[in-house]
């Protein structure tokens, strides 16, 4: 626990400020949450959490990006980007800090033409795309590594939480080097409730999640009174980010912490409290429509915009430059760092000899990884070895730091066997702007088959969309097709996942195919992207 | 801990005979694992707890499953289903307990013919496809749903334990409701490698991995002193079987116990010891073959094995009878339990009127799901109210055991936030016999697509094995499709799960189409299965 309390000189709006009370026994009392009561329920904490990051930004001058895991989160990220500039900036006719762009932005969300109830590419500072949930987390420890002062905070929504993917995704900490790589700052979001059931962490007491993340390899802090949420949330991020700063200044001044303990939050809110029991039938009911008019009214949306902008009270919370603002940081929307090029023909094989197309394409790869040292990565479920990419091994290694053998060393190669953060990295580091590869069996490849669907509708729509920038592609190296099955068979084979990438329009997708055993090693270039 | 020692009347045969040694540091000293090395590795663990077992189902005369969940983990299934007489059972002219027996299973092991390296449905007793790792927990905890006699002991490698589908699915002892249903010894075999790279569970210390699952909700006992691992493994084993009973003794006897702490086990043993450091060239090279045939020779299988055929030593660790060994009990092979039949066509909505088919579908669920009050289950990832199937909840009602409100209650539906819980407990429950219906989103379905291909390769097999009995259908109902989008849009477009299932041949698999709205509610039998 902070042992200081941080000054906080312009307190943003309480989401949540009246008396605490038990989130399952409010909603259990309120009855059933309706499909709009559920919805909004992830917003306040989210909002809420924007809100603290923007003085946290300020008062440390942090490099910041925010992943917004919940489903349906979008609501909080465009009311806070309208209000900090981000939509003006990026959509100045449409959603200017104006009566008018006020008018567009709630008039034409979640309709044809408006934005999406979820996070998407067109969402600036956003570099995940929402809906389908599970992988925030590891998208954002993908894209702290290699960028050293950067801080992803991922807000991971409790129904999130229960996914395979995101429950895998904790032990990313386990694989991010302090010397090399910035920090996440994840906040558990506990509001009890998924669309209807329960959830499993809202579930939880706080002894079972402290003990759950004290396992993962985490310091927990959880942030639950709802009488002092904003003193105690910010406190709680001064924490994290000087904790952050001792584990990187350690590591970075040659001593490393063996085991390093991340810090990371539990933020316990009420879901879709306040909200009036009954308000369906407000457009015609007008018992309804009052207490929706009384609802909204006690927000004081007078002390915070006039005459259709922001007021001095909300602006003077904002980050001091715009490039520091969440949803500006160039590394969300510019971020395209290129490799230095290798002369693939070197590692061509002699005309008549025969030689295994994937050992040269290893030496191939331990050329370009030599060539670009701090902006290409290998994200493997344990197959390099299997998968004959072996010679990248002889000048980098492998990199997990709760092994002593391979910690600090810079290892460009994670080897974790789970496709789910191997794909979630490779976005991370992908959207802000490095090279990555993932060289999986093909019958494997298919369990991230969605992720990589939803990966090509955000940069589908990123190519769209005009204040983005390019992207370096994603990589696959998928092996172990059918005609090489050798002794795995049957459970081994499935050739779907390059029919999902066919299914991609051209200019998303290539799929060169190369023989067992070739005479020419491919160009880098060429690969499935 | 167990306070006292479970006498031993004949001890199986000591996987690891020799003094302690750290795995890492071990492996380490011996240089990178080979492809045989690392294969092998699972294996002495996997049949050490097959020999621990086969006395504790003596000793309590259980109703067990054993669920193998580590790749390349068949030959230690394969061997003890030899020695127990199950192959000799289920194919007496190929593999019986005499030499022939013995000489077919070795020289045709993983070759065209033989059997595969991993589990699938030709080994048995097998419940669960080896291969594509991540799975086995889940559909151990589906098995024993509604199986109130059943323990399943589930081995989780520490590789697969990496798996986003098995981080989340520790979580299924919270859905698991001890008056009606039975119990998981899930076993963590931690030997430290996956194929060559270190294990994120090999490298956590016991603290760390005693808080994980200690927060996943488990009581947790780590076997790990080789000097005497026997007495300490069949110790832990007995203590989970008490643990057990205690569990569904007090729910059982209607005072259950809130938040139940389920027994788990986390057994680390080295991965690869003993493995003469080179043997690959065994076949020409004098001092590999001799180095290979000391290593053989020291399991001094003479003791084991006489004129072709296991001695009365090994015979003696066996359950009683038949029905009672691993490789036989009914419920892995012939289980199925049909539905009564409900008429369907009362559930039809009359000639010119239009009503939801969803609606109408729940309707019909409810009066099936009353007609078979514990032969049928839903498990959804809280889209049952959203996809309009609330009717269901008319006569039953959620069950989740970390909720007061649910406990103990019956309820015949789950919803987690894990489509790969999802379709593990539908694998699980349906395996064992009885009928699951996994309703979900259209898009998202497809999170659990290789899950899908990977069961009908199962279910391919086993209706090709002749002494496999009948199985029910998995049934799929989904939803939201490209004609139901509404508020959701382009995160939730993604048809490709319906396509994998056409993929499948028509005998396996049916998919028959509702419109939005209908006439007619569909016959129960003819969902997607």
């Amino acid at each position: 626990m902070p042992s200081k309390q941080i000054p906080i000189a312009n307190p943003p709006p309480l989401a949540f400020p009246s008396p605490r009370q038990c989130p399952g026994t409010f909603c259990k009392a309120q009855g059933e949450t309706s499909i709009g009561r559920r919805h909004w329920g992830t917003c306040p904490g989210l909002i809420l959490v924007w809100s603290h990051l923007n003085l946290l930004i300020r008062n440390h001058d942090l490099d910041m990006i925010y992943v917004v895991g919940p489903g349906h989160g979008a609501p909080a990220a465009l009311a806070a980007l309208w209000l900090e500039g981000s939509l003006e900036r990026f959509y100045p006719d449409e959603y200017g800090c104006n009566a008018e762009g006020l008018k567009n932005l709630i008039t034409r969300f979640s309709v044809p033409g408006g934005f999406p109830s979820h996070i998407n590419a067109e969402t600036p500072g956003a570099i995940h795309e929402g809906g389908e949930l599970g992988y925030a987390l590891a998208v954002s420890f993908g894209a702290v590594m290699d960028n050293p002062d950067l801080i992803v905070t991922c807000v991971v929504g409790d129904g999130e939480a229960e996914t395979g993917p995101t429950a895998t995704a904790w032990h990313a900490i386990k694989y991010l080097d302090p010397r090399e790589s910035g920090a996440v700052i994840p906040i558990l979001h506990a509001n009890g409730f998924k669309i209807s059931e329960r959830t499993i962490f809202g579930c939880m007491d706080d002894k079972e999640i402290v003990s759950l993340f004290s396992g993962y390899g985490y310091q927990v802090l959880v942030v639950e009174n709802l009488d002092n949420i904003d003193d105690e949330l910010q406190n709680a991020l001064e924490w994290a980010v000087s904790e952050i700063k001792k584990i990187q200044k350690a590591a970075r001044s040659g001593e490393p912490i063996a085991k390093p303990r991340w810090p990371m939050l539990v933020l316990r809110t009420p879901k879709a409290r306040f909200i009036p029991a009954s308000m369906e039938r407000a457009g015609s009911d007008k018992e309804q429509l009052k207490a929706l008019d009384d609802w909204l009214s006690s927000y004081k949306i007078g002390e915070l915009i006039k005459d259709g902008k922001p007021t001095k009270t909300v602006l003077d919370v904002m980050p001091h430059t715009n490039e520091k603002k969440l949803g500006q940081h160039k590394a969300t929307y510019n971020p395209y760092v290129g490799l230095k090029a290798v002369d693939w023909q070197y590692f061509g094989a002699k005309k008549g000899t025969s030689q295994s197309c994937m050992k040269l394409t290893g030496k191939l790869l331990d050329k370009v990884f030599q060539e670009n040292p701090q902006t290409i990565r290998l994200f493997s479920p344990d197959e390099l070895e299997s998968n004959k990419l072996d010679a990248l091994l002889e000048h980098t290694q492998r990199n997990f730091q709760w092994d002593q053998y391979s910690r600090a060393n810079g290892g460009r190669v994670i080897e974790v066997l789970s496709e789910h953060n191997c794909q979630g990295f490779m976005q991370g580091y992908t959207l802000t702007g490095r090279t990555a590869i993932f060289p999986s069996y093909e019958s494997f490849l298919g369990i991230v088959h969605t992720m990589m669907v939803q990966y090509s509708k955000f940069v589908k729509i990123a190519r769209e969309v005009k204040w983005r920038g390019d992207l370096p592609s994603i990589n696959y190296i998928e092996t172990s097709t059918w005609a090489r099955q050798e002794h795995n068979g049957f459970s081994h084979q499935n050739p779907s996942f390059i029919g999902a990438v066919l299914n991609i329009k051209p200019e998303a997708a290539r799929v060169p195919v190369l023989s067992p055993t070739t005479n020419r090693a491919p160009p880098f270039r060429n690969w499935v992207n």
